[in-house]
């Protein structure tokens, strides 16, 4: 049995990452793979509630280092119980952000050090690198519209990351078009202004070598 | 206003860390001074609910690599809010339980790469160490003893790490003893038989010096 392969999405708030999720795991699931869809930080029991303190949802919120160590824990529990047996056993899986967002959001985003997040990460995954990832980019104005659509269709309102203000989120953005530049042959940043299903059409032409 | 002195208890369990945290507290506080008493994981209403997830009281117990990153992140919070805000302003700190437990039970326990506990432990400390460490040392038959009292006390149960097993243990009381010869000017072994008021007095000898 061949070893599945380990697909991730990456962007800003609003680039549409969970739709083409949702659309990718339906079209790998036509293919014939066995695909596991799952989210960061989650995908595991002990990992949603890590995503619940992530969330601040009792007033305590976490420091810059606390908040870093607990993705790192959500993730290590993931590739752990979920990611690792999966790819074992020849199954494929798509997640909704992975250790590229924590070079961007905790890295470029809040300024911790690169270096430091590169050696506990690398701990926390067990070396486990993604065989693609997908960086959706969109312009500001379509990440906007798309954050108030989702806001007004799950009645939520923004959380601590989306409140981080303009600034954060253009340090966020940069980070991401470096990393990118820094290992192009496995993030392939995609153009996701247009709809879903033209965004769907172009990350598939990065898909189709894999199969 | 002089920076205040930063103090840990640490050792297996049930070799009377907590009633000697609480004696010591008293004494300081007679000693006039402003003492804030906290314990890991814990101390803060973060770090309290990471304690909760450590303890597995929902079904998921973390894996090895996810219960050090989550011990790291409880840390990183007491560090950033308790302990440094306390030390700043002159207060003595007393903690049951730092950084050589992870060492210990993580490293030394669990066979983790002490060196990625290292770079992971300074960077949830930002560099923070202990002025005195107290290494309460028991036979294993007065532990056993003492956490069989406590269990009838509290009418609890033994925990995950409580039940890891004779050979955990004995790997943590070497690693304990091996952190011990590494920085002696630091960790002072204590001979934790005798009464509470016996070993407070063994405690006392160390504390002296840094009046």
């Amino acid at each position: 049995m061949a070893r599945g392969k380990f697909i991730t999405f990456e962007g800003g708030e609003g680039c549409g990452k969970s739709t083409q999720l949702g659309l990718l795991g339906e079209a790998l699931g036509k293919e014939g793979i066995d695909v596991v869809v799952t989210r960061e930080p989650g995908g595991t029991p002990l990992s949603e509630k890590i995503r619940s303190l992530l969330k601040d949802e009792f007033g305590d919120p976490p420091c810059d280092r606390a908040e870093l160590l607990l993705f790192l824990a959500a993730r290590a529990q993931l590739v752990r119980n979920v990611i690792l047996p999966a790819l074992d056993r020849g199954a494929w899986v798509v997640s909704d952000r992975f250790s590229d967002s924590t070079f961007a959001y905790q890295g470029y985003g809040r300024g911790l050090s690169l270096e430091a997040i590169s050696v506990a990460n690398e701990f926390a995954c067990g070396g486990l690198r993604p065989d693609l990832t997908l960086l959706l980019e969109v312009r500001p104005s379509t990440a906007a519209a798309r954050m108030r659509g989702r806001e007004a269709a799950t009645n939520s309102s923004a959380d601590r990351i989306e409140l981080a203000g303009d600034e954060f989120h253009l340090r966020l953005k940069r980070g991401f078009e470096k990393l990118a530049e820094l290992e192009p042959d496995r993030i392939k940043r995609v153009d996701a202004e247009g709809t879903p299903e033209e965004v769907a059409k172009r990350i598939w032409t990065y898909l189709k070598p894999l199969l």
